[in-house]
């Protein structure tokens, strides 16, 4: 009979979970709404930089909600922070959530916020039904899942899963004002008595899974009208550091045949990046040219510098890397056509793609179901922290639906009823794999 | 007899001159390198904004060396510095010569100060020799003729011409970071009790002629070793402020179709100025993007602002004016095509050429002559205060070769014989035009 019926044998417990579950969303609201006052650019913007004053404020006000619930709290070298809700057979691997609180120049407050403040929020709805987890319960946010001071995208989870190259490179890794990574970490109280990073390090399968909730950055859920996204696949993320030099000069005596502008050939090279991903023939494939810089930066001087760095995506790594292999051959076509220096082509990471565990995935559709959310399978063309854990743990995300697809701007928008979904499919979910 | 001996009945008392003028080229050189040490950015580059702490010194440097050479100094309300060797026939319209001391971020030390250190030098070697002006003799630095931090440039001279408009806009004028104009020249002390800035005005032939002595800044005169450039026209400079606006969005999430990204429609534009630059035809034709600005300038955030200053410059206006309306053209198109807004694109200034004038030219073809310095006519690409000097005065220019047309860059040099010949020309050039 229970074969036809749907209903596997250990339904009823999620069931009566699932009915008693409730979530404060304006609380939620109110917390990400305070977080994003620790910021270094006005309002309705957010800046928040790795280990600067505002990203230590907004880690102290992180620790105290994960306090408040009753969580244990630990950091580790680098300032990843852990929350524990211990099981009642502590000595299996835990379930774990998390997400990132650190925001690009002039960003938003939901991208990576969500999935921290929404963590806690899911484990005090969990207390609140009464519920006890079999496996523990972690919530982790990431040190520095965006690139924007030391280069380095995802630099907590990276760690965490095992990043023996990393670890030894941030010893010698600073920022753009020269300030060292360990000197940065110190200053925000970490790294205190050791240069050696490896103490970040977690064992293959020290979590039983890894769940993260994050808004979607990009506009299907809402044009679809869909609840929950479940991610099968998060794209392969690359980014490239390139660097022209000519001759410079004054902007009125340099006769144009005698130039080699390197403004130009950036000018060309970023036109060069959006064609050859345009040519890759897949919709999957991106490419942008975010930062690009002239030296000396006069209305009156050719540029005699110019600095370019350019993130390239694709679920499929294959055909990213054919991309990068493009931009690399463009680069230097530039260079001699313009008679400019390639002083540097330097690619500085190209992640694999990363891809779900069936059994994350169904319990998220799993819960889904129960609450009675639409759902949809989906791709991450953002990386997330889970493209790391990935390679340590059983990995899924939950995805929820923001105004327009708009992410890393400060118009970042998801409604306090799509936040409460997340959060109840995130409590669900975890509560299911922690009984499993 | 003497419409052919090629001897005018004046020559003998300029022969004089000529013999007895020595230039002290080393302390002109040790003046140069003493003057490059008030700078904002570490040797051997320089940058000297206007009204910065660095700019005040130097004013003080040069008013005590207008001093030592038994000038009489004034300054006007934005800080034009005048130094005057009163003539015997003090009635008369004086002869000027100068030209600036500020300098473009990461510069070099001889852009305009070979012409106003240089000018000093004449006046003293002029005295040396037992010299009287009959004329008075006049050295102007000029305030401010690099656009660097107003955008505006040959500020002084602009408004010695009489710059009604430019007096008016400087009351509402701001930097960078948003310091007014007039709080920045009150904080160098000038502009003190009076927000008006028509005192600074000069009436039509206040002076007899002006003469400014300055680098080649290209690499003719070094090719062809001669010594000596005499300027015939300066070419019509023009400076434009664009800037796009789109979506921005997460350089992940956002797929190409929907994008509207304002950095690639900058780097679209400023090849646009190139090609339409390399269409006029002449080689006269130049046009530089020096400054290119992105925001948010985050590796994984599509650009959603962009900002391009352009400068296009010709000897013809007609033809620069043709330039600048295709410019303009393709900014509209780019922005169309891409969805992405045209928010700005302002024409800041659209000077036509001056003419030097033929009494000026003869006195520096005469003097160099007199020399034995071989000389050549050339057209002056670069703009200079002169442009704007030709407004109220006979004018005209001396050029002396630099190392490989280098300007406004570190490796901006001239020979100190290159330079002590340039202050001869001027010495005798100036003494010329006084006795008439
Ligand atoms: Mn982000
Ligand atoms: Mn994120
Ligand atoms: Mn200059
Ligand atoms: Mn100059």
């Amino acid at each position: 009979m229970q074969d036809f019926s749907g209903y596997p044998i250990d339904e009823p417990p999620h069931s009566f979970i699932s009915n008693s579950l409730s979530v404060d969303a304006q609380t939620l609201q109110k917390q990400i709404d305070e977080l994003s006052t620790f910021s270094d650019t006005p309002a309705p913007s957010v800046t928040r930089i790795l280990y600067s004053d505002k990203d230590v404020l907004a880690r102290r006000y992180i620790k105290n909600l994960m306090g408040l619930a009753g969580l244990s709290v630990r950091e580790d070298a680098v300032g990843n922070i852990f929350g524990r809700w211990e099981g009642y057979e502590p000595e299996l691997a835990a379930v774990a959530t998390g997400s990132h609180i650190d925001a690009i120049p002039y960003s938003g407050k939901y991208d990576g916020v969500v999935g921290v403040l929404g963590a806690i929020e899911a484990i005090n709805a969990l207390k609140r039904s009464g519920f006890k987890p079999k496996r523990s319960l972690e919530i982790i946010s990431f040190t520095s899942e965006e690139p924007t001071r030391f280069g380095i995208s995802c630099l907590g989870s990276r760690l965490l899963a095992g990043g023996e190259e990393l670890a030894k490179a941030l010893k010698t890794t600073a920022d753009g004002q020269n300030m060292s990574f360990l000197d940065a970490a110190r200053y925000a109280g970490y790294a205190k008595d050791q240069d050696d990073l490896s103490s970040v390090f977690l064992k293959k399968d020290h979590y039983f899974g890894f769940i993260e909730l994050h808004i979607e950055q990009g506009p299907i859920l809402e044009e679809e009208g869909v609840s929950i996204g479940i991610v099968t696949a998060i794209a392969a993320p690359a980014s490239i550091k390139v660097d022209f030099e000519g001759n410079g000069g004054h902007a009125g005596a340099v006769l144009m045949p005698n130039r080699n502008d390197a403004g130009l050939a950036a000018a060309e090279l970023a036109l060069a990046v959006e064609k050859h991903v345009l040519e890759s023939g897949s919709i999957d494939t991106v490419g942008t040219v975010g930062i690009l810089e002239l030296h000396p930066g006069a209305i009156n001087s050719i540029p005699s510098k110019s600095h370019l760095e350019i993130d390239t995506r694709d679920i499929d790594e294959k055909r990213r890397n054919v991309v990068i292999e493009k931009i690399h051959e463009s680069a230097i076509a530039i260079a001699r056509k313009r008679k400019a220096i390639l002083s540097e082509f330097k690619i500085i990471n190209q992640d694999p793609p990363a891809l779900s565990e069936k059994s994350i995935i169904e319990a998220i559709e799993a819960a889904s179901k129960e609450l009675n959310l639409t759902h949809k399978f989906m791709i991450s063309r953002a990386y997330h922290d889970s493209l790391f854990m990935a390679r340590i743990s059983p990995m899924g995300m939950i995805f929820i639906p923001c105004y327009k697809g708009y992410s890393h701007r400060p118009e970042e928008y998801a409604s306090t009823q799509d936040m409460a979904n997340g959060v109840k499919v995130l409590a669900l979910t975890m509560a299911k794999l922690s009984l499993q």
